[in-house]
């Protein structure tokens, strides 16, 4: 149980994710490898600010079927935390644990350039 | 055409892959993604020494086709470069490419312990 208010305001809705010490470098580098999944990465680490950011602030225009199935597969690779605040979904990326399990590997994406695919 | 014979036996068999400006960090990313393709490069850099590996060297206890089928998606992402020599093919992890491309990414592929999955 969380010991402090602003632990349990920072752990409550929680979607199922592994640990830093879970995260597989294939289930990673699989997640990353769409390039929806690694626009949204992208995105979040230019424009984001390191804050949480609903789903609709990504603007991606694909059915939310799909939507959902893009993030679930980031979330369970630990490439994003989603917490469910109400009916929203508010993501973040996991930076520090990215950088500590695959040092370099969240420059690659930052360096990306969507549109020369 | 090769201006001297070295440059020739060096280019002689190769099979189709990208230029080095023609790499795309998801398409590495997706092959990479695969265990058994994630496995080969590993291999290749922990004991390889940079030189040239005919696929045999690397015991895949898989079927050909679907072996064959792992290093074109390897040399096809430019993860690989494939020289046919009579019946066999050499390869080679092209280093220097995917460290200007992407740097570190080799890093964690090294880091890799494939016994963790």
């Amino acid at each position: 149980m969380p010991e402090t208010a602003e632990a349990a305001t920072e752990t409550a809705g929680l979607l199922p994710e592994p640990t830093r010490a879970e995260m597989r470098l294939e289930q990673v580098l699989s997640a990353l490898s769409d390039p929806l999944r690694l626009g949204i990465v992208h995105a979040y680490l230019r424009d984001a600010g390191g804050e949480e950011r609903a789903c609709g602030w990504f603007k991606i225009d694909r059915p939310k079927s799909t939507r959902t199935h893009h993030w679930k597969v980031l979330r369970e690779a630990g490439v994003v935390r989603q917490r469910q605040v109400g009916l929203e979904r508010r993501n973040t990326v996991r930076e520090a644990d990215l950088d500590a399990r695959f040092p370099g590997l969240l420059d690659l994406v930052r360096a990306w350039d969507p549109d020369a695919a």
